[in-house]
């Protein structure tokens, strides 16, 4: 804030001013597109995503109606439909719509499946139904948790499910939670299964939940938000087999696959709950009378009412790729973080969270600095471990060279968690990784 | 779809087939920024906003931490005090986020109510609370009845207030309506008063409502989502006098302040609601072990995890054209507004919806063919004047030349509604649209 006046003003700055504003603000700025950028789920800058992104600014319209975005509305349908394809759903039918994130992505999941069993509450409020019960794994995302106390549901009947090693969700665990929930009176009505969970990079195993959300009656959603990429991959949609069975599905492209953000979409199997979830038939946007056909006004089916245009920067790309492109942009990072875990599993210094190919580009992992090395497990070595990643994590920002995340999580201290999304890194930016952390390491 | 493949392949297309598709969605699309657009309250295009969202789209980071967002995470902050400042609340303080769209800003704001008046809401959910009504005016946008739907309140307990015959809320029908409530044992909490409605550009009374609001402790929102910009104008800003007085307000700048979509604010008076109501603490993201304030993290203020960076853009503009360049466009819009309505207010073949000076720059009008100029009021002229709007839009959306929004509205039949936003529309754009009406409706 020194060295860069954001104040505003009553005057105009002039256009120089401005071009310095400009400068500044990229010269400040995190260069989240740079191959060592391993901070986020969402990385990398795709130069065609890019031209994308300009072109829907200039022409700056919404998705409200066909008749103001024609051309975006036909290619959102177009685009669900090969994504529901990909899911599975027999022809692609079902539904779909674009949102402003993976967190209302999976907050429209909850609304819908709450809508598909208990539709009176739209109109009635939440204490027309019985008490409702979601459950999802303590490794999902937090926007489940999120959805939970926005909608009305409350966070405590959100039940937390147990994971193995690996952070996958124990079916067992899910079952036997389901018959104490129903014990009580309750009804259980959401189960959310991740695929590619935001720490671990799990799958939880979808066939063996969906067996037990069919046998109980429950709505299952699947929270591919990161994971869902993988579907574009031969080698490597199997880890999500089983997600033709589930009843929604959160997938963002503008994780795995490389697409700017903002952009991610939830699919629905069933017709018409989107709709009749969310629409209040406003007439001043969706008149009956228009001189075309009505069904491609969306804007009715979304929580929000105008709504960015996030569909040309995906479409593009995907025109541009092909989905070979993106099937070898996956493959390509999932091999890179094959090479991460096999060249620091074994090194010295190098503590695996837990010791497994990864699942995903997610590879979890302690660094040990010498001082650490020869200590016994124990309530000292524990703590000072603790400190290790965020002193890192700190020299490296100033030093700028590279970053990357780093969490606690359940009863393990900090440690770091690797990904890779950006199309740009390559092994040798895997090796400056290690080597960087063990150079600003060394004297912790 | 005839002369454009949407379709999505296996295998890339070549970079000539991209330029082409490119050029084809241009060619299709509507020209939103084109000064004979008036179909929505978001038109035109400003350069330096399409400049911002170009380097926005560049930088591709996302606003959850300041870690990776530092400039934009600071803009956005100084941004929100410099707004709370013109809205008039003391040194600017309270807090705020932006949000995609003002239909999510006004669902903050009954979430926000809600956890201040019954945190135990969010862990309990809405059967902890005792039986909630929310208010707002028939004339209302329909976000409001879409937050009580999702949020769990039903749309049962939101209650319609009537309006004058300018679309105004009638004060005494709150309070009757209020104290109708109390009696039935249910709980009043929020208030909905707006500040410049959707159709007729209404301006509700606010200081009248908050008398009401602070009487019976009711939360009260301004929906400034359409009317916020007048704030800029010292000529207009006193429709929204009491707006200080108001718990929460949103505010749009991507509608009457030409920020390119999307741009919309929600703003707080009592700084630690947002993060109370919405905080779920994810290790992952938002570590307290952190080198920085970490209060500069915002994320967990949002309903949203990953957010899309919508403050530089009108960051530049506020920059560029200074608080005195959004004054000025704001007072030629209304300028115009009140061209348009001069001239037709007693032209033949027009008549008003209802006979006043436009508060904003909504214009309500029917064209009366001269088919129908003779016809007394009655069943058969009201049938086929509903018919004349719907019939003149669809031949103007053929011949291409201009384009601006009807509905109905309680009783009345199909009426225009012009609005201008856009700052390159002139008094030769208002002449021609009245022309064009005229033009395409003599016949009918």
């Amino acid at each position: 804030m020194e060295g860069f006046n954001l104040d505003l003003s009553d005057q105009p700055e002039s256009l120089e001013q401005i071009l310095v504003d400009c400068r500044d603000t990229l010269k400040y700025g995190v260069r989240t597109g740079h191959p060592r950028f391993f901070n986020q789920l969402s990385t990398g800058l795709d130069i065609v995503g890019l031209a994308g992104e300009w072109l829907t600014s200039t022409a700056n319209t919404n998705m409200f109606t066909y008749e103001i975005a024609p051309v975006f509305v036909l290619m959102e349908q177009l685009t669900l439909k090969k994504m529901r394809e990909i899911i599975g759903w027999p022809n692609g039918e079902g539904d779909g719509i674009f949102s402003p994130g993976g967190a209302i992505s999976n907050m429209y999941s909850v609304m819908i499946a709450r809508y598909k069993f208990f539709p009176e509450v739209k109109t009635k409020g939440m204490t027309a139904a019985p008490r409702l019960v979601l459950f999802t794994s303590e490794h999902s995302h937090y926007s489940i948790k999120k959805a939970s106390a926005a909608l009305g549901f409350g966070t405590e009947n959100l039940i937390l499910l147990k994971t193995d090693e690996r952070g996958r969700v124990i079916p067992a665990d899910l079952e036997a939670k389901i018959i104490e929930v129903k014990q009580k009176g309750y009804v259980p009505m959401f189960v959310n299964a991740t695929a590619g969970t935001t720490v671990y990079g799990a799958f939880d195993p979808i066939n063996e939940i969906a067996d037990i959300c069919e046998k109980y009656n429950i709505w299952l959603h699947v929270d591919a938000a990161w994971g869902g990429g993988l579907l574009m991959s031969r080698r490597h949609k199997h880890k999500l087999s089983g997600v033709e069975r589930a009843n929604s599905v959160t997938w963002n492209p503008h994780k795995m696959m490389g697409v700017p953000l903002q952009c991610s979409a939830v699919l629905v199997r069933e017709r018409g709950l989107l709709q009749g979830c969310n629409s209040m038939c406003a007439g001043y946007l969706f008149q009956p009378d228009k001189q075309y056909d009505v069904t491609y006004d969306t804007g009715d089916k979304a929580i929000q009412c105008g709504r960015h245009v996030d569909i040309f920067k995906f479409w593009l790309m995907w025109k541009a790729k092909g989905t070979v492109g993106f099937e070898q942009h996956i493959d390509k990072c999932l091999d890179l973080s094959a090479y991460l875990y096999d060249k620091i599993k074994s090194r010295e210094g190098f503590e695996m969270v837990f010791n497994a190919e990864p699942q995903h580009t997610n590879v979890c992992f302690w660094y040990i600095p010498p001082s650490l090395r020869g200590m016994p497990d124990g309530k000292e070595r524990r703590e000072r471990l603790h400190k290790v990643a965020p002193k890192i994590k700190a020299l490296m920002m100033e030093s700028g060279t590279t970053m990357v995340g780093y969490q606690p999580q359940g009863d393990k201290v900090n440690f770091f968690r690797m990904v890779i999304s950006n199309a740009a890194a390559t092994r040798s930016d895997i090796d400056f990784l290690i080597e960087e952390i063990e150079r600003l390491g060394l004297e912790l």
